[in-house]
């Protein structure tokens, strides 16, 4: 058998039970009696993870975001990126950009890069190595929800998958909002220490995969499901029904598009926060963090729920490049 | 310009001088008052990296050798091991076997491997990431040696070296000690914790690019030079010039053979630590740890003196993979 016939998510749970591991976005480690160094490290490909519309600089940023994200998932303060980067025959110039993009994003999250190693490759591999620290009493992991507990996210869902339809659509980059979002996410890591000092969150990871496929991975862990409105999925203006048949009027309240609830639900890219937060402690959550709530926790299955009490299972499938 | 003419240790300088960071075998976080953090990176690919010869295990052991070296280089005590892996068609089996070989080698030096990522690639790709602790007064940097200061290296020099000339020659691997160390080389931790404890070594890293390259690049640090005793380089009996002449009498002190000296200056693979000790202090550092003296440091130039006192320069050149 070949080891791609596992699917990504086996494999990773077969590493981690082989090593007797957490199964979470960051490796945990003691660094006193009150403090966490988290760190956490991911691979990326030129060919697989980056749209060829790319510069060097947004893949370097790219990079640093999805290492970044890990560590606002758990609610740290970013301490050092680290980088190795396998290169082939590219230009001094474009070496520096990505340099220079991982270098923004990490100083936009309030971070640096502190170090690396390069060496020849013949497609351009970049392995990103992020630490923060954190008070031990509130990091957020993975498991930790409850029955009943409200399903929050940050920001749009939706908008990194739109980008990559409109890539494929040929659409030019650089005009669009989604594009953007694709090519340059910001980790949510100020969100992330917010919600972790609030105390009000009992689990989160981030979505970069998707939000389905972030669901199902709370599921498994915490031996619980989730109810999700598709009425309160915060899809992008762009993506609203009748964007188009009514622009400037009631955009925010239209119910969200088939497409929409596809990007939304499937779609990889947007790097938000998924938490699950105590019902009685949903408002000191949101008072210190933009949250949209989109469902529940609840005994089994993932579901979504229409507007009109209709529930279908959420599929387990989102992006996964293995 | 294609940035492989500029040469690997001419694209990290680069890199290195943009990112405004120190030029260590790891990155230095303060975690404390009293402690630091240390963080290194390292990437490996099937081909360039490892010879055909190794096992699944081995090369698991091998990524992490490299990295953990890396901390051993610095003194600090290594606590967790990332590992990212880009991974092609190949079966469970022989990904569990690069896992155990991590596990084996970072369990070996005292710590774990303690998370990671994979995704898929064309050539398996390996990306280690290790992470150490220390006490701040005790961290041993590249810079830091001084005019007069001995050189000084654990174990023996060229058994890497001698180790891949086998391969090439065919020799079935297994028998040999040589090829051993090529494959299963042990990180020099607990000597580096002993010399940084021992407060007599005034700089470090470690050799595993060949004694040469490790030599200039102290020697560019520091602005400093090297003289180093030909008759004084611990080259392993095997490489003794009258090894086969006369076996079992005298090895030790038989001058070591051309190829020796070849294997000795330039083989890379070795996984020793290079360290300037103060003369002074040289009872200290060898009470804890064993070592060779093997020169002194002058004031420019990198030369070897042979036992009729004649010198050259030794030139930098040695293992590099861009």
């Amino acid at each position: 058998m070949a080891i791609y016939e596992l699917g990504e998510t086996a494999i990773v749970a077969r590493i981690v039970r082989r090593l007797d591991v957490e199964f979470e976005d960051c490796a945990i480690l003691d660094l006193s009696e009150t403090e966490y160094l988290v760190a956490t490290t991911d691979m990326f490909h030129r060919e697989t993870d980056f749209p060829h519309e790319m510069s060097a600089w947004q893949i370097g940023w790219m990079c640093a975001a999805g290492t970044l994200s890990d560590i606002a998932a758990m609610g740290a303060r970013p301490s050092g990126l680290l980088v190795s980067m396998g290169i082939p025959d590219l230009t001094p110039a474009f070496v520096d950009s990505v340099v220079d993009g991982m270098d923004a994003c990490a100083r936009r999250c309030g971070t640096r890069v502190i170090g690396g190693d390069t060496d020849s490759h013949q497609e351009l591999t970049i392995c990103g190595t992020g630490l923060g620290r954190m008070p031990k009493d509130q990091i957020l992991r993975r498991k930790g929800a409850n029955v009943g507990d409200i399903v929050c996210v940050t920001g749009n869902l939706g908008m990194a998958g739109l980008g990559m339809a409109e890539l494929e659509q040929k659409r030019e980059p650089g005009g669009s909002a989604a594009i953007n979002k694709l090519f340059e996410p910001i980790p949510r890591v100020e969100e992330g220490i917010s919600l972790a000092e609030s105390g009000a969150v009992t689990a989160m990871m981030d979505n970069s995969d998707g939000l389905s496929l972030s669901l199902h991975q709370l599921a498994n862990v915490n031996c619980c499901g989730f109810e999700i409105m598709a009425s309160a999925l915060p899809v992008p203006p762009e993506l609203r029904a009748d964007a188009d048949a009514a622009p400037g009027s009631g955009l925010d309240s239209a119910p969200a598009s088939a497409l929409a609830l596809e990007l939304a639900l499937y779609a990889g890219g947007d790097f938000e926060l998924l938490a699950t937060v105590a019902p009685d402690r949903l408002g000191d959550a949101t008072r210190v963090c933009e949250l949209t709530a989109i469902g529940r926790v609840i005994d089994d299955g993932v579901f979504l729920k229409d507007c009109n009490g209709v529930t279908e299972r959420i599929e387990r499938k989102g992006y996964r490049s293995l």
